[in-house]
């Protein structure tokens, strides 16, 4: 009976949000909270999913689910969706429409729908899916899932084993997993930009700038943040309307701040470019971009008072800080340089906490998708019951795409 | 016996602080917050000096002030300091060098050595100043003490009526008193822009730009603002250093954002160069230059916590507020729109006073260098002992250089 854990990170803008809207690039990087799924075959014809996290718990006759296409092996999915298909897979998963755990099953069945063999499909599945990621913080929680979910399925179903016997390129199959998962956020989303799930299964940090394709940040080293979440809502659609609207008074005053902002991830490329440049030197530059971009979000007016608070509290202890995403609220990012001690984090954290603001320690760049195989199939009671630390154990021999 | 009334303003810097350093366009204004200056003819020949803000009160001989040179008449002063007088003056009134005090005596004799007449010089005057304005704040005080000077020498010795009986327009005998004031400064400062003296002595607001004439903005209208200062002393030499260096790290990054400062001050001149405008909808874009033009000094590592705090509190209740000069701590502007209730602003200023901050309500744009003429003499002590309200009371009818 195959037993896989799959598990893919969330992710972070780094530098460029709002400005990318206006064609300028912007940076991402993977996030060191993840999301960790348990994929295993059964012999009952059942498909059973639990994701706690949506309060998605449901078993299905597998000969129950409507199923239209199948997945002819020819490399990527089809590039428009299929809503006939959607719709109807939302009509039988009969969960209140639009919400998380109706968007996690219907993604799931979508998927189901094109890469279950026959074989898989008629002996069924355990799908199950715990993750450190908040929902709806704009961290990438879903792209997150989505590539637990297309990998898991794409490895279940022999997809990845038969590829490598094909004679795929690591690259070859990492793309194959990025489309699953897009295809999986368009049943998610609507309309995705594909940014989350191309960090999420890539890991480290990418550049991307509207029509033109993702590109890797080579060179780039991982980096320690605190990540905080205000509380305050983010609110993505009323503040790029905001700079809109700003740009739209004052073109020459904006278009140049967007240039600005532009640059500022070209110049952390270029950073991450210089083979000689020691640790502590980039990660002075870097905290020097962090806080230069902060300051052009505040000119674009998508700041807010608990971003503010969040920078006021690290610079007092010698932090760079700026807000993440969309802004008004939401997540900022504090760089923890290597030098800063254990007790330094706590005493920020604590301050910050004292705000009501939550705090996670975590590092951008890390790994992206992963495959383990498991010896002996698992409970999903025992899978559902282990942390990050469990997953992450060194014993724990994880494949990447790398 | 001849007795006038001096007064000149202290200026803000609108926008543009640091962008001008890099020969970008900067606005400032004339402040609401002056210095008044009683100037009278004696008989006893005593020159009689009292400024009691910086701690001057002193009597001297008239004939025992060392004099070198005598204005002869032609439109302007020197082009150069006379380096040697300034010497042979410090020595003369022996107050502890390099003091506010010092300077203030050695630039008063200064002018007095090329200004007085010998009738003048043989009577001696009373030259006193009150002054509104708090010093070293960056908001002036000096130029508008050497504005004061050089309005009450020239006056008092005739230069400004015989300037009229020989034709000279308005603007000349401003350009006058502008260039007497900035001989002044350089007495004070050693090597002044020369801004501050025009902006106390035109009024209203200017554009100034490296290496071209400081030039009015033309149709300013008066503005509000609740003056903070933060009473952290601020950083001029140590913020511009700060911002050199960053530019010079990041170019590519810094140079657009002193664009985009320019442009506001661009913006700003468009806004009152609109004749069809609304009152409201102007203050509301000024507010958003306001806004913006904060944003990018902090995106220049020029704002410090206390001035972020003066921004989170006027924000709090819908008011824009930008740190005002070289930042580092120093002072902040908040905007007072018309429907602001004085409530509200009293309101601000409760809780900016709270804060420890010194809160002053005032306004920018109104008039530059004035004089007005006493019917009889007045005491020292009688003039120190009046306030603001008293210099500006509705009777007394100042003559401007407009």
């Amino acid at each position: 009976m195959p037993s896989y854990f799959t598990s893919a990170p969330g992710k972070v803008i780094l530098f460029g949000e709002h400005a990318v809207v206006y064609s300028k690039v912007a940076t991402a990087g993977s996030l060191g909270l993840r999301s960790y799924n348990l994929v295993q075959e059964r012999t009952d014809g059942a498909i059973e999913v639990n994701f706690p996290d949506v309060q998605l718990v449901r078993t299905w006759r597998s000969s129950d689910i409507p199923r239209q296409a199948r997945w002819e092996g020819y490399p990527y999915p089809p590039s428009t969706m299929n809503t006939e298909l959607v719709d109807q897979l939302t009509k039988f998963v009969d969960l209140a429409e639009h919400t998380n755990r109706s968007h996690a099953a219907v993604a799931l069945l979508y998927l189901h729908s094109y890469l279950s063999t026959d074989e898989i499909a008629s002996s069924g599945y355990d799908f199950s899916v715990r993750s450190d990621l908040p929902v709806g913080a704009g961290l990438g929680s879903s792209a997150s899932y989505s590539v637990c979910l297309a990998t898991a399925l794409l490895q279940l179903n022999g997809h990845l084993s038969s590829s490598i016997t094909a004679g795929w390129t690591v690259a070859e199959q990492r793309d194959l997993v990025n489309q699953w998962a897009f295809q999986a956020e368009k049943v998610i989303h609507g309309n995705p930009s594909g940014i989350d799930n191309t960090v999420s299964t890539l890991g480290g940090a990418v550049m991307f700038k509207k029509g033109e394709k993702i590109k890797p940040l080579p060179g780039f080293q991982s980096l320690r943040f605190l990540l905080t979440n205000t509380r305050v809502p983010r609110e993505t659609q009323v503040q790029v309307a905001n700079v809109r609207k700003l740009h739209d008074k004052f073109p020459n005053i904006v278009n140049p701040m967007l240039d600005a902002i532009h640059e500022i991830s070209v110049s952390c490329e270029e950073l991450f470019s210089q083979p000689g440049l020691d640790r502590s030197h980039l990660l002075t530059r870097f905290g020097e971009l962090v806080d230069v971009n902060h300051g052009l979000l505040t000119a674009l007016g998508v700041s807010h008072p608990v971003l503010e608070k969040v920078r006021e509290i690290s610079s007092r202890i010698g932090l760079k800080s700026k807000l993440t995403g969309a802004g008004g609220g939401g997540c900022a990012l504090t760089l923890i340089r290597d030098d800063v001690s254990p007790e330094t984090v706590a005493e920020v954290k604590r301050l910050l906490e004292a705000e009501g603001f939550q705090c996670m320690e975590t590092q951008v760049g890390g790994h992206g998708a992963g495959i383990l195989t498991l010896e002996q199939p698992m409970s999903i009671e025992e899978f559902l019951s282990h942390d990050k630390a469990y997953f992450e154990a060194a014993t724990h021999n994880w494949t990447y795409f790398e």
